[in-house]
């Protein structure tokens, strides 16, 4: 079992994980890991979250077979926020999309002067 | 004064926020948002976020210089997180390096069996 001491968990006990693909860059998604998803994605080599809708720990791809494979994981300066670099199978979003951040801010907000 | 009603801010009025080099693609770093700084973001061109620690708007690069200018601003398929995608002023951490990311989760955990 890995020490994480170093890492800022929040009050809830998770710490937020941005995914980007190895391949192309692209941002895929963010998502949150507390510190049992951070060992197993270690130890597996796969990426692993915790799901606050579902409360419990989630290995991506569990159900879909959109797994992802942990090429690095870095933590930033504060240590508070973690990036995933993956290879990702098929897509990351649920919608079929390859990244979750398929909306532009400017089409899904109105400007009312 | 934009409408953000379809962003989903956190109980603390705040959504977390991806920044992304345009140039490189790089993750530069992660932090927070309310929807005055979302405002301000698309209001002025420059990344505007809410600092946690400080407990006010923060606009990058303030005292610094190291300003970032928006190239796009994407919202993910919960509507709970942004992506500023930016051209970074000089470099994006307060430690001098261009990335806040720049541990390896390995580096800074020890197993311990």
């Amino acid at each position: 079992m890995s020490d994480f001491s170093e890492i800022s968990f929040g009050d809830n006990g998770l710490v937020p994980v941005i995914t980007q693909s190895v391949e192309t860059n692209e941002v895929l998604m963010l998502a949150y890991a507390d510190s049992t998803a951070l060992s197993l994605t270690q130890k597996t080599g796969l990426a692993h979250y915790f799901s606050r809708s579902r409360n419990k720990i989630w290995k991506k791809g569990e159900t879909s077979g959109n797994i992802q494979h942990i090429h690095d994981v870095r933590v930033d300066c504060d240590f508070d926020a973690i990036l995933y670099i993956v290879s990702q199978t098929n897509h990351a979003c649920h919608t079929g999309k390859m990244s979750c951040f398929h909306h532009k801010l400017e089409d899904i907000t109105s400007d009312e002067l």
